[in-house]
């Protein structure tokens, strides 16, 4: 039997890296999503071919613009989505865009700090709010459901170096200090909207995808991309009231926080 | 015999609450510290009324103007502070200046995000910077000395709501949630600070001052700023190594992540 698939899907940060490459999973299922909404910055640019050409092929995935830490582009991108969702909710949001920038005790400054704090944080923050009523809707779709992915789920894309208990182990060779930060607010919004949002049937969790090798985590990473979707994908899967509010990463075991 | 005390400190944001309360402790110890540098935003005006009334009475008392968010003030107060230091190290940093702004998941926005993120987290970490090299000499001072606060500590002033574990015993009735993610990120700033500085003998310390009756912890808090600042100061004076790089409340407990 294949695996249960949400309806509807809404994933930022899709030009590249596991953005890109959770909507080629997600299209090549055999019971693949009616809707994929797979956000980027800038849908028009060579930086974005890869998704426009997959697009092209794929009726039910649709790029749409999204910068989201500007709340005039977030409100836009949710008038568009739920203009194409016909009135239906949204199963399943993924905050996935994210930045890290080099950053140690010597480097870093109020910049460093600011600009990785708004996209990892301030960012998902923008955009849940923002389709909050349609993961409400989803939900709704099914009022006497457990939580899970298929009825109403946010995800935020946290990482291992969020854990401040698991600090000690890789910050010397590694010092990413502002990402750190936002992360571990990251993981603290993330708790706080299970928290907010359990009544409202919708599972919040936050997930670290390994250390992977795309731009952001580096060629000398341990995980291929695919590897760590398929993983993910998995976790996403499985999820139940369990893990709503808590740190797990893509193999499913549970980080400390 | 009387508890040791430090001979030099900096505390941040002392016009008022906790850390005029810290100064005042301090300065009516048996073995007073030789030199407190209170600092506030604007030591001119009647916000700073009591702090300047001290002063006039305590000559070890020196009260310096900070914007904490500021660099170039940052800059300012640190030269003024090294002048009166003539050549000796600070031994004792609280980066005390905080803010609270009421923030739940319907009403944050960007604003009460970064604001309070820039006050709680960019704040502490550009004087830490600015006046690491005051503890380093501090610390230097005494090569072979163990961790404690009379060589060279770093305490931030964090709380019970930074705990992301704990956030599910108080989020529904009063969720901070801004507040909570500055303070998460200001426990994962301090657990790098004390990786990092510890080879420089400086310890680094995240303290949960209680629910204290401030202008911050509001009047209906269980503990008078007196109870929290006595306890906060023996909690210091204990400090050993193994409180490097962790959270303690006003009574020495340790919270968790």
């Amino acid at each position: 039997m294949a695996e249960s698939v949400p309806r509807t899907f809404l994933i930022t940060g899709c030009n590249r890296g596991i953005g890109l490459e959770l909507v080629k999973q997600l299209l090549a299922k055999p019971n693949p999503p009616e809707k994929v909404f797979a956000t980027c910055r800038s849908p028009g640019t060579s930086q974005s071919q890869e998704l426009i050409n997959l697009a092209a092929k794929h009726p039910n995935l649709s790029v749409i613009k999204l910068e989201t830490t500007d709340p005039v582009s977030v409100a836009e991108a949710m008038k568009e989505v739920e203009k194409q969702l016909k009135g239906h909710g949204l199963n399943v949001l993924i905050n996935n865009a994210g930045i890290l920038q080099e950053s140690s005790l010597e480097s870093v400054d109020e910049k460093d700090l600011l600009n990785v704090f708004t996209t990892n944080v301030v960012g998902p923050m923008l955009v849940t709010k923002a389709f909050l009523p349609l993961l409400k809707k989803a939900a709704q779709e099914n009022p006497q459901g457990e939580m899970n992915w298929t009825r109403a789920a946010m995800i935020n894309m946290s990482s291992v170096g969020s854990s401040i208990e698991k600090t000690s182990e890789t910050f010397l060779w590694w010092p990413l200090l502002s990402y750190r930060c936002s992360k571990a607010a990251l993981n603290m919004l993330t708790r706080c909207q299970a928290l907010g949002y359990k009544k409202d049937g919708i599972l919040c969790t936050a997930i670290h995808p390994g250390w992977v090798q795309t731009d952001l985590g580096g060629p000398k990473a341990p995980l291929t991309v695919d590897q760590s979707v398929s993983g993910m994908l998995q976790v996403f899967c499985n999820l139940t009231e369990t893990q709503n509010g808590i740190l797990v990463d893509w193999e499913g075991k549970t980080i400390p926080w």
